[in-house]
């Protein structure tokens, strides 16, 4: 089970978090819980290093925000057992989770628990703080913000768990924003192709790394909401979504729980920004030059189209990059400007990335064309496109992200019945 | 060099921190820093555990309070990299700092800290949180609220410094509270021993168990304040309070650094509280089942008087325990009545301890009958007595605190000079 900070934010929701817990544990369940620091908890802690050192050391931030987790770990099993429970923390060097790679940003190696696992069987709830491990040199790593997701599938997958739930401030995955589309339904299951590419266009459910992990280990996973209520949830009432291999996924349509859809949900992305260099030298090697450059600096280049030249020899290349990293690009194309050759650089921000989803399209033809043709019927331009097995997704003005949403969730049969 | 939470709250305290231990580095000192947790961050950690549970878990508390002191440790060694030094933070568990006993209240047995010192002749500060270490178990455990004095004091001892710089909010050791007589001058040094019977009966300046410690490992002692100056500052200057041996106290008194005196400092302390038993049987043990519960629950008791019994085999028996254990020693005894056989418990919270403490008075007799004239002379009345080889104490009526203070103060001689 992990929780997130929102369902840590005090004594409070940590009692709730812990009732939920000892449901599960009287259901008969050896558990493991893996927490979060309190909402906020993390900021604050990264503001003191950055008030201390604007260019912070970071093994010295991992000892510092490495604390939240610590104190969630502690408050948590502290409440476990005033229900009654056995429960104890283990810290990241206690279990140990050994991680590899730089501070701040580190990736778990192994966790090798015997201990954790024999405290485990001997009935005691065994409560981790997420987000930390022990660097090669003995010292705290933490694995980036948002890491404990990751945290939680790396712990269900040492201990071999039957599943990992992953508590967070949405009840499930939905076909899409349901903010959005009113008659968004909730799925009751999606693959984990399907959930990295909807976390990857934008459904912030679960952190991508921790999907990608799952998928590799076969851990179940499980999304569901904190706040529904404090019973005992056992896993064939599947109250959240839970992320399946295909096997698993083929299984459950096959025993008519789920329904086989060529297209899962629609999700979209307004992180992302547009740039055209014109007039590129058609040239063998010249993308080259454009993309080598934004790679080695770690900026991740999406949907890439080269128009039609308007020259003879001259062609206009048009790319995505997170906003984020749009002025760093930017610099960075200005300062290549002569090996590269081009004219102009064109931005803008004011894009969206809009993304249909689904296992089912793999083996069905025309999804993509539904797609173009609903958009198009709607009056929405489609600046580029771009596809994998699974997804296809079209670059549109961002103003216009709400409607396709809608129009695509309709052209595809996802809107819940009355 | 130890700060405690005083200095360390914030960011900005942390920097002032960090020029104070850049002077000293930059001085060719090899320096380890031992720090508290910001102050008011400790009180926030305990009452999250009390929320969480009112009988709390010792060794979850222990994860959950040194957290406090795991921030501030990162923090300062950000900031002494930002000023240019080479500085890590060492935790508990990494050094280690093994203890032993219980949690929340563990002692430290040994620092074994090969790799800390061969960082530190690296030319690399080390920042140590205090209040923390290793269980037996491999689990956190802290020393008891204070115990960053007794971290700062067992780290100078396991690196062989030369001295141990404990800088707080006060600039050193007085002959008595300088709110209560103007003229209290500060002490350039003083001996272990006066310093533990001071500290032990309220000059609230070091953690009694920290000055043990010194004397048994021999550690030299300083305090003084974090709030005089960002100057480097030299052992001969003696800026602050020196806590010395009687060997080395009898050379600073050779030299003339020091003048010998029958009377070093003047305590008070209003956290006592009276018992008196009345019409305790006069037989032998009886006693014995007064004190012995007492003993068994560790409540501490101070002077004891047995009067002259009003009636032929009756006695009154009086005691002082400290106020925080009043209630707990009065239960206790009510419940031992039958087996004490007293007719009736008389508590009296009002009442003060005022100690007159000084190595001179072993080789000087007539300190205590100074202090009994002194008082006698005002009209003090004297409620009870206790002595050791360097104090003399006397109870006398709460109210009679401050004016018991001056008048002492100036018969000693000890105020100062226009």
């Amino acid at each position: 089970m992990k929780f997130g900070g929102t369902s840590m934010a005090g004594t409070e929701r940590i009692r709730r978090v812990a009732n939920i817990v000892r449901a599960q544990a009287a259901g008969g369940n050896e558990v493991a819980v893996v927490v979060s620091a309190m909402a906020g908890e993390t900021d604050r802690l990264v503001n003191f290093c950055r008030e201390a050192n604007a260019l912070y050391d970071p093994a010295e931030y991992d000892v510092v925000v490495s604390s939240g987790e610590q104190v969630t770990s502690g408050l948590l099993a502290l409440t476990l057992q005033s229900l009654g429970c056995k429960a104890r923390s283990w810290l990241g060097w206690q279990i140990p989770v050994r991680t590899v790679e730089s501070h701040a940003k580190a990736r778990i190696d192994t966790i090798d628990a015997p201990r954790m696992i024999e405290s485990m069987e001997a009935g005691e709830i065994a409560v981790v703080p997420g987000f930390q491990g022990l660097s090669e040199e003995g010292r705290v790593a933490t694995l980036g913000r948002g890491g404990s997701d990751t945290s939680a599938v790396a712990v269900a997958a040492a201990v071999g768990a039957d599943r990992c739930d992953i508590y967070t401030d949405v009840d499930g995955v939905y076909t899409t924003d349901p903010r959005i589309v009113a008659k968004a339904r909730k799925l009751k299951a999606v693959t984990y192709e399907e959930m990295l590419e909807l976390a990857s266009v934008g459904a912030k459910v679960l952190q991508t790394r921790s999907v990608g992990l799952a998928m590799k280990e076969g851990v179940r996973l499980q999304v569901l909401s904190s706040f529904v209520g404090d019973d005992a949830i056992s896993a064939d009432e599947l109250p959240g979504t839970m992320i399946v291999s295909d096997e698993e996924m083929d299984e459950l349509v096959e025993k008519g729980l789920m329904e086989r859809r060529h297209v899962t949900g629609i999700a979209h992305d307004k992180n992302e920004a547009k740039i055209i260099l014109t007039r590129v030298p058609d040239k063998p090697g010249a993308v080259a030059h454009i993309f080598e450059p934004l790679a080695d600096a770690s900026i991740n280049v999406d949907m890439i189209i080269q128009n039609v030249g308007r020259d003879k020899g001259e062609t206009d290349v048009t790319f995505t990059v997170p906003q984020a990293d749009l002025a760093r690009a930017q610099a960075m194309l200005e300062d290549k400007r002569d090996i590269i050759g081009f004219n102009r650089i064109i931005t803008d921000s004011k894009i969206a990335k809009i993304s249909v989803v689904g296992v089912g399209m793999k083996s069905h033809a025309g999804v993509a064309s539904t797609m173009f043709r609903s958009l198009s019927d709607r009056g929405i331009n489609i600046q580029a496109i771009s596809t994998s097995e699974i997804k296809v997704s079209v670059m549109i003005d961002e103003d216009e992200t709400e409607l396709a949403v809608r129009v695509l969730h309709t052209a595809y049969g996802l809107d819940a019945e009355d």
